[in-house]
């Protein structure tokens, strides 16, 4: 069993190691009835005593998680989910490299009446007809294009699509500095399983994005937060911790970010890049949201400035095109690209043609005038939200209106326990993003994320007034 | 720059450094004009002497894969291939963790005429007219398929329909216990990631599958290479080296093993299971191939004996109906099962929905059929090929034929040298696989692995026979 403990924080390691064990079982990757390793092997394993191990264990035996017997040793209390199998006997002990158990990773989605959890775009909102137009055309005049492996950096002709749409972004290079993923998270994962390794430090804005975090954390990182402000990430800060921990790697969102909002300044996104020119390290700037802006198109992306290959760019065009289809662009140059394409080979030899091929001529056609009216339309929907919020929310909940994005960031009075708020909103078959999983570590977050474009637009303004009311009622039970 | 030294091999270190960074330079990993660390800094991060550095620095030169000068320091040499930019100068020192650079893998297969690399089926022979026709109906029948995330296990109904299909095979389990992944490769890569780190000993078969290799070896593992007889991999081998080194994880492909060819036996099956019992272990068990059998079907599968949950066991439906679909399922259970489920959403969020419900109808109802038809044309390409060999191959290569599966695995005379004839056949727009890439480490392989099922059958004859007039040739030329 792989725990990470931090040493010299304000959580003593009994709870560490009781927080982490009960998350997994919570979560369903500890199996009812399977046996936990002795105190003693798990005390060994961590380089722990064994009375921090004992009273951990214990605490989680108050809690209901374990059952412990004299003797037999401590087993994961059954529950209605299941029963134990043979398997019980030794998985539990099989140690394995999972960043962290997270609860909403489990989250069927498909199950949720009113899913605000996740940030995507409605079915309705998408041009998905168009697209299958396409993908129906394609698989009848060319079945062939199912039957190939496409060449690891992706289709030619879609990388020469991307290329121009690119310049028109500010970004001027080839089209053989480009590389086509399975989707945003697929290239951060690229990124890390190829320059990131166990203890390189990794910069990120706290909070960001979940699946950023786990893919780092995953590699064995040392992840440090940096705190953000109305121009996005504290370059002044970041500068400092670089003098002490010089950074393999930074991650940021600079437009509109996830989960916050908010947009690096220009000013700050030349520096952050002549700071990864000084310590010669690289930037992941993630840019799923540059397209969907309300008010004036944001600053040009980083990779724009960028004349020594120091940023490797990933554009989504998942999340606001047809997310079925995970395509993405990741832009970067000379080694740092071949060598991301030689992962890519590793990781899934190469995106499937055919969807690459699906997308080519809306991307190449109609992306601009599309992008244009669903800005109209995500405008609309999010000052309808914010209109609810403002009549709904309880007092003491605040939150910012996004220049750009699919998120809501809210604040919760500190008397809030935001798990216990989550239980009582999936019993309404309501979800929503705890803040804490958009840090690194286990920093308590007053945050929570929702997401006001994945639903129908009168479902998605029932089910957060919805949710406002449980809030409201839920904090009067708080009397705080 | 990381480069995996070996000490106590018969390697001497200054060879095992230069062909590292002559692999990193011939496949473009390295670009011309990349700054090479100077011989100081290179030295301390691999702990050996500056006189090994320097000594591999001075052979690379003589080489011509680098130039050097006093003063300014070591250069990769500039080719027809590219002109370096501002981007070599700090890009060729940043640190990675690639585990091997391989010619092969940015081979890019569209633009061979005779490509025997590649282990995949002739898609003249593959139905994508019919999940094309499913696929088109979907798309235009329900559009929101492309526009919804599935749940990051798979398509409950995809599932329902593989768990029938394994049932007919042996394995009897519930679809709560599989997972469907973007093909075999990913399995593997989600296994590896959850449960492979630093250290930890993997065992397989010598010589295996390459992207197995690869995304082990990319994990830090320690592999040790099994040898492998006429039943497949040698129990008796496996079982003293596990004295030794405790494994964490053995992978095998035990039918018509890739690139062997050879089947494990019933008998060692089961000693294989009880092996990974005693020791607490994961066997991953990849099944590209035994639907593909050419007189008997093959023995079951390993996991339809494992009742403990130490199998996990991918099976590929990509290669055999349609690889730009993705397809494969991975079957496991408990902890372990739930664990590889949250790394898959760590990798990708989960594969596309509309590529699963395409191949669905096709694997519930007529796959069966197709298998039956697929196997006799296999067959028959296989014995053409056979037939030409025997016709065509010069004195001194040998070969078996194989019983299933889609590759020849030819051995050469010592006198070859692998690296030269694929050049040779590279100017000839021939590409087959080196035995090399096929083990772990650096180890040297006489053997080539062909592919009979890539091509258009009279294309692939054409293309068999060139290679042995080539092959001739050369063998004639060294007169060996």
């Amino acid at each position: 069993m792989h725990i990470d403990i931090l040493r010299g924080t304000a959580v003593a390691l009994p709870q560490q190691i009781s927080d982490t064990l009960a998350q997994r079982i919570t979560s369903g990757l500890l199996a009812p009835g399977s046996r936990l390793p002795s105190v003693r092997t798990l005390a060994a394993s961590l380089a722990v005593s064994q009375m921090t191990v004992s009273k951990a264990y214990a605490e989680l035996e108050k809690r209901g998680h374990i059952v412990c017997s004299q003797g037999r040793g401590c087993f994961v209390a059954e529950s209605a989910k299941g029963q134990p199998d043979g398997s019980a006997s030794w998985q539990a002990g099989y140690d394995d490299y999972l960043p962290r158990a997270q609860l909403w990773r489990n989250f069927d989605s498909l199950k949720v009446k009113y899913p605000f959890h996740l940030a995507a775009i409605h079915h309705e909102l998408l041009p998905l007809a168009e697209i299958g137009r396409t993908m129906s055309r394609l698989v009848t005049e060319q079945p062939e294009l199912m039957g190939t492996y496409g060449n690891f950096q992706g289709d030619q002709e879609l990388r020469e699509v991307m290329r121009t749409h690119l310049q028109a972004r500010g970004i001027t290079l080839p089209s053989t500095e480009l590389m086509i993923t399975s989707g945003t998270q697929q290239g951060i994962d690229l990124v890390a399983r190829t320059f990131v390794g166990p203890g390189d430090t990794v910069y990120m804005e706290a909070p960001s994005y979940t699946g950023a975090i786990d893919v780092f954390a995953g590699r064995g990182a040392e992840i440090i937060p940096v705190p953000t402000d109305r121009e996005g990430m504290r370059l002044d800060v970041l500068t400092r911790l670089c003098d002490r921990r010089k950074p393999k790697l930074i991650y940021t969102i600079p437009t509109f970010q996830n989960p916050s909002g908010v947009t690096l300044s220009m000013a700050r996104r030349q520096r952050l890049l002549e700071l990864a020119r000084s310590y010669g390290c690289l930037i992941v700037e993630d840019d799923p949201f540059s397209d969907l802006y309300f008010r004036h198109s944001p600053p040009p992306p980083i990779k724009s400035l960028d004349r020594d290959g120091h940023v490797v760019y990933i554009k989504s065009f998942s999340k606001v095109i047809a997310p079925g289809c995970r395509i993405a662009c990741v832009a970067g140059s000379g080694d740092i690209l071949s060598r991301l394409i030689a992962a890519k080979s590793a990781s899934d030899l190469g995106s499937p043609l055919l969807t690459q091929r699906a997308v080519l001529p809306f991307i190449a056609r109609k992306y601009d005038v599309y992008a244009a009216g669903l800005r109209t339309a995500l405008r609309g929907r999010m000052e309808q939200a914010a209109q609810l919020l403002k009549q709904y929310a309880p007092p003491g909940v605040s939150w910012s209106l996004p220049e750009g994005g699919l998120n809501l960031w809210l604040k919760l009075p500190p008397c809030a326990n935001i798990g216990k708020l989550h239980t009582l909103a999936e019993a309404e078959s309501i979800s929503f993003l705890p803040g804490e999983v958009c840090h690194a570590g286990d920093q308590e977050s007053r945050h929570i994320r929702l997401c006001y474009s994945q639903m129908e637009e009168a479902e998605m303004l029932q089910g957060l007034r919805r949710f406002m009311e449980l809030l409201d009622s839920y904090l009067r039970s708080l009397q705080c």
